[in-house]
């Protein structure tokens, strides 16, 4: 049983999925609390192409706090790590304090060892620490036996992994109060609602590492007006509208809208000073795809949205799928013998020569190093082991 | 003399700078009139390096107006260049109802023939037609002995043709009247203040003709919060900090605030549904290198800005002027035999290896074409061959 014996190792691993915003999160008004300037609205993506998986465990033998990424261990004493850790065991302590706990639960003084790693490589540029701290908290939670609202804990850790903790279309919600009891995640419509909506990552090799998020949020807000009045005047009708074209399965109010807030995201960054610039000429090109593509159809089929970094998150309807990755080789050929298309499996058609020649663009051999074809997640969270004690 | 034989050609031939704003024009409130939504500020070139020239005819024989572009010739019914043919008339019109004019005076009446060349290749994107606007007006009121206000006639050609009315540092005032009458240009300060400042226009091949300034303004006002917001909110304070930098000869504060101010112009394009982009990959190592090389000297010494196109226009002083165009060399070799370096001569310098080293980046052969070197114009119009008649 755990904690029964001094010597006991108590473990637990979870999965947890990657969450790409279609209104985007930028900007602290807390930066210990991580409390945002505006809501945001993710999809969480389905964990067979895309997981974080954690194993915490936990013994009366470890002498400190210990953690491993990707088999690496890591500084423990990150400030966010930090907060995790130690929000999870105020939690543990509430409970045992309350009274509604067992007495063989385990002690929130134990120490505890991490080990995290990706299925996809983190220098796909993917929001790998959503996915990780999302992991973290709920393993942790799981162990020790944590309750209470833990997209609160997981948003001290990476704001945008408090969305992680939901599948399906879900808000973090900005909340008011100074202390952030109210700035949580919320899921707005469960997967099974919208079953056609498709999900492609175009992988596009950056040059060099661009600013990072925490470091570029923090100079956008402190010089970029436009920055501002986005979070304030622009955000909240998007959420509205956004919420709407979700619960309607409305797909071009939902992608011209997920366009619309991609660009004028990267539109803050470069108002900020200096300017931020995560878009390249690959992004661009594949920007200028999607529109021709959306123009030649005579409507929104297809949608781009774009994190910090180059690679573009392509959302469609499951019926254009096979059409636009043909286009995508076909304008960005794989130069090389690699497998170019991952995760679902996609079929092949005919371009219509009326398509390509109405895209116009010269094909760009290399562009996209490769792309994964995925879908929106139906679980959030997962226990992949129970917790065992060894 | 003038009018006397039906049978006269009489000509005037006149040149007019370019002028590369600091606060940018982009959007307006009346299509027709050429109102801005917005003030703006710009710098007047010297014309030894880019002109236009124009040289306007007219004669009783000539049974239509006519215009020449570079040896070719255009189509004069163009909706700008037939306001500006009628708001001079107009004003000749005026003058002699106001019988403020000799009875030879040349009638409003008559056809006129134009001929407008550029010193420089239209393909380098600068804006030749602020420079060709303003030249077809001064030499049309000029050979008609039209009097009045002439920017506002020349911004309804092109709006910013209003500034390249004045030498020096020129401000164009959005104004407030419906009929446009009080959106007119006011030189701020002449070339004399400031004499130490340099200019140097980087001409970066463009993959392809981008968007035209009078669709994507339309555009960007139709579907960009955050132009709206830019104008109304952030640009009048900005050309107060503007006027403020350029009485006081503050090169920090005028290049801080030129550089906020095209990122902020580019952020709205970004802003702007469908997208659009000017600056590519090239502009961006641009920017930063700028930065870097400030950063580098503890000091804003270098300003760059853009517009609707990728090249880049840089102000500095005088003295920064030969290592900062070693560093172009340096990070951008030419690839081709052609003259790197064209208008005024700049000396060699050694480049301090920290220097190289602080800034870090690949050198990119070919990235820029060719660098116009020059400074701020002195005077505005000039008269190159005075009113004749063969």
């Amino acid at each position: 049983m755990p904690g029964d014996s001094g010597h006991d190792i108590t473990m637990v691993t979870c999965t947890a999925p990657v969450n790409i915003a279609v209104i985007k999160y930028w900007g602290k008004r807390d930066e210990d609390l991580i409390l945002p300037i505006n809501s945001s609205l993710s999809v969480t993506l389905h964990q067979d192409q895309l997981k974080s998986t954690t194993t915490v465990a936990c013994s009366p033998r470890f002498k400190e706090d210990r953690i491993w990424l990707n088999g690496k261990e890591e500084n423990i004493n990150q400030p966010r790590l930090q907060s995790c850790l130690r929000e999870i065991r105020r939690l543990v302590r509430k409970r045992h304090i309350d009274g509604n706990v067992s007495s063989s639960a385990l002690s929130s003084h134990h120490k505890v060892h991490i080990c995290s790693v990706n299925n996809f490589p983190t220098a796909a540029g993917l929001a790998s620490s959503a996915a990780g701290y999302a992991c973290l908290v709920y393993a942790l939670a799981r162990l020790l036996g944590a309750e209470g609202e833990l997209s609160e804990v997981a948003r001290q850790g990476s704001g945008s992994a408090c969305r992680s903790m939901y599948g399906g279309f879900v808000q973090w919600r900005m909340g008011t109060q100074p202390d952030g009891t109210d700035s949580v995640a919320q899921q707005v419509e469960p997967e099974s609602h919208w079953p056609e909506l498709r999900v492609l990552i175009l992988v596009v090799s950056a040059e060099r590492k661009p600013v990072g998020s925490t470091a570029g949020m923090e100079t956008s807000v402190g010089t970029s007006s436009l920055l501002k009045h986005r979070a304030e005047s622009v955000v909240p009708q998007r959420m509205e509208e956004m919420v709407r074209a979700i619960q309607q399965k409305d797909f071009a109010a939902f992608g011209e809208l997920t366009m619309k807030d991609s660009n004028q995201f990267h539109a803050t960054c470069l108002d900020t000073y200096p300017p931020i610039f995560y878009l390249n000429d690959v992004s661009r090109r594949i920007i200028s795809m999607v529109h021709r593509y959306n123009q030649h159809c005579g409507e929104t089929r297809v949608a781009y949205t774009f994190d910090a970094g180059p690679n573009a998150v392509i959302y469609t309807l499951q019926q254009h799928v096979p059409e636009f990755v043909e286009l995508l080789k076909y304008f960005f050929p794989t130069e090389t013998n690699g497998e170019f298309l991952k995760g679902l499996p996609v079929s092949s058609v005919t371009l219509p020569e009326d398509l390509t020649k109405a895209i116009g663009m010269e094909p760009l051999p290399g562009g996209i190093g490769y792309i994964i074809s995925t879908k929106v997640g139906n679980t959030a969270l997962r226990v992949l082991n129970p917790v065992c004690v060894l």
